[in-house]
């Protein structure tokens, strides 16, 4: 990687653009498209093929799939909030913190597949625990994808708006530790039950709602 | 919520960025792409499943599908319009907002589903109710939503490009309650008829084409 | 609507933003997503049921699927570049011109659909004609609807970066409504051959990768 | 096309807006939506018909299908990431950069289509050749098309932040010439063996991963 590259020479405001701009456009993107595509999995019933059974029935039966949609959707619509509060950090981005990135919208596009695994196996008996794991693994990814964002994203002191005091970064650093450990556990309750492992991801995800860079802010 | 957040010291420009730029890209990535998938459920009549019928006549069938899509298509359009409108009363953003605009957003992006729905059942006889319903309970959320967030973005006087007065907040909130009482009406119609129901949808967002908030930039 | 609204006081420049910004960044979502959404229409044929024939000669039977694909692309591809430079001759926009940009979108977002059934039915005898005549008839109006574009964008003179010499306004919407007769006659034409008409609209694509607006911008 | 266009009258700096901006925009969107749709592809097992097997075997059996995945989510972030790198040299684009643009974005939005024929093909004796060949072909168009946009991008000098030295140009030029002959290899290596040949795909993303623009930055 070249360090020429993350260091364009100050009297140069024409450079090549390594704003956070263009990060956070291709990310909405995704973010965007990931959120939205999570609805094709809502299935309509098909019309000849209910044997007499009526359409509000039938939509009843698909509860888990919109249990699924609205925690996912959730879980995307976090995400997306606290990655604009962590791109609201920095004035700059450089390659690394480019691929740290990419790791983590590979975490957030992959989460329709899960999510449709969970809707069609959440009351599958044994397989429902198989699918459960795979949910809560891909939210374990996401957790280390966004911790080594926010590692990516501050290591160089240059490229914050102001820098973050070592206390502050170590309490921050603390708690994404935590969620990523919160995360592996939820991939062992999926063995438990998996109705139960949807609803603490839902819980986290309300838990998240609230601002965890707050103290990262509030310090400086 | 942290109130760190919404009030950035003033001599600040460079700090943590709350302006409306990344909530519209967001919400514009949500809208364009829930208006684009409905093309998804524009079916193709399988080439050797028609038993003779001509490819015109099987796709005159379609008829519902074409209405459901136009309507949905237009009602999302309106709402990105008046989101559009909406923002531009306000300078920044806070958390709360945030999610508020999260709402409306998943209330959106769930649209193409109702619209299957309908396109598959508009001709259904009772199943017909329940679609309608269904369709008519996502468009009062989907207004309830707007209301919310109409709320969040100007409960706080700072962050509006100007204050709006309060009788004119007061007509413009009334204005939305009618709103809102319009489209629960609607469910109660799905049960009347749903050709009726999805007319009076497709004539609301007519109405709707009209600026809304329109009295609340002319008093200023 | 509300005239307030195009004529914001000079002097407010922090008030409601109705400049092409948030336009262009909701259109380019749209035809993003349709260009893109293309693809979902090439079918991988499925490993089971291809009864001996070699997956190169299953692909090979695809062609039209891939033709279509290519010049519905270049459709999308070329009105893209073509808005691009509409939107270029303006610095703000009106409602009027937000419904009618929504018009042209209806018809960008809608052409997977005409893609699809041109795909399966090129080579279907009689209803071929069926399918190129839907597929002329969305290309039909989407050449309406930039017409109608322009003539929105263009009719407040104190919206326009500069003004548009008269002689030079009726010359390009005379290359307009060309436009407009040449794509009417594709419908007939469909009756006549449909893969003749999908080789008239690669013509007519490569034709619009040539500047339509160039005389407005080269008489300023 | 016009030359007007792309030398606008200096003091004009209200003029068509022919910035990079609204080209990174569009193929932001073509980027973020082509690497989210490749997720549709990853299938779930439909629950009545795996006659005994357990979901975890069934899951564990699409594995072409999540190494496919990785390898194509792969190339299209490493393809953004030096699309970012080039736009940035550039201050303006002409319409011919804007039509080899689109014809990357072709490339590139085409990728879910070879990715699911590879996912599906890729364990299937002869046929995984084939599948393995048109995934490299597009691959090798991809390489093609990033050439051609660099030589339109650079090949006016008055459009560049800074003059690139000849020695420079030529050094980058070779190297992308490099990658397209690396690509065409691919396409033979396909009738070798298709697990190497994807193998080979995800080396030479991670290979891109470096920057392959930092000469032609250094020496400035």
């Amino acid at each position: 990687m070249s360090d020429s590259q993350l260091d364009p020479p100050a009297p140069d405001p024409t450079g090549p653009d390594l704003s956070t701009g263009r990060l956070e456009a291709f990310s909405d993107g995704v973010f965007a498209i990931a959120i939205t595509l999570l609805v094709l999995d809502l299935v309509v019933p098909p019309r000849d093929e209910r044997h007499g059974e009526s359409l509000a029935a039938a939509l009843g039966h698909e509860w888990p799939a919109y249990f699924a949609y609205l925690v996912s959707f959730l879980v995307i619509g976090i995400i997306w909030v606290n990655h604009h509060a962590l791109c609201g950090l920095v004035r700059r981005v450089d390659r690394l913190t480019l691929f740290a990135n990419l790791f983590l919208l590979l975490t957030v596009s992959v989460i329709p597949f899960p999510t449709r695994l969970l809707a069609e196996y959440l009351t599958a008996g044994a397989d429902a625990h198989t699918a459960a794991a795979v949910y809560s693994g891909t939210m374990l990814m996401m957790a280390i994808a966004f911790t080594l964002l926010f590692l990516a994203l501050t290591r160089d002191a240059r490229a914050l708006h102001r820098p973050v005091d070592p206390a502050t970064a170590r309490a921050t650093l603390r708690r994404f530790g935590a969620g990523v450990i919160l995360y592996a556990l939820t991939v062992g309750l999926a063995f438990v039950g998996a109705v139960a492992t949807l609803t603490v991801h839902a819980a986290l995800a309300v838990y998240y709602c609230f601002d965890q860079l707050a103290p990262a802010r509030r310090r400086r």
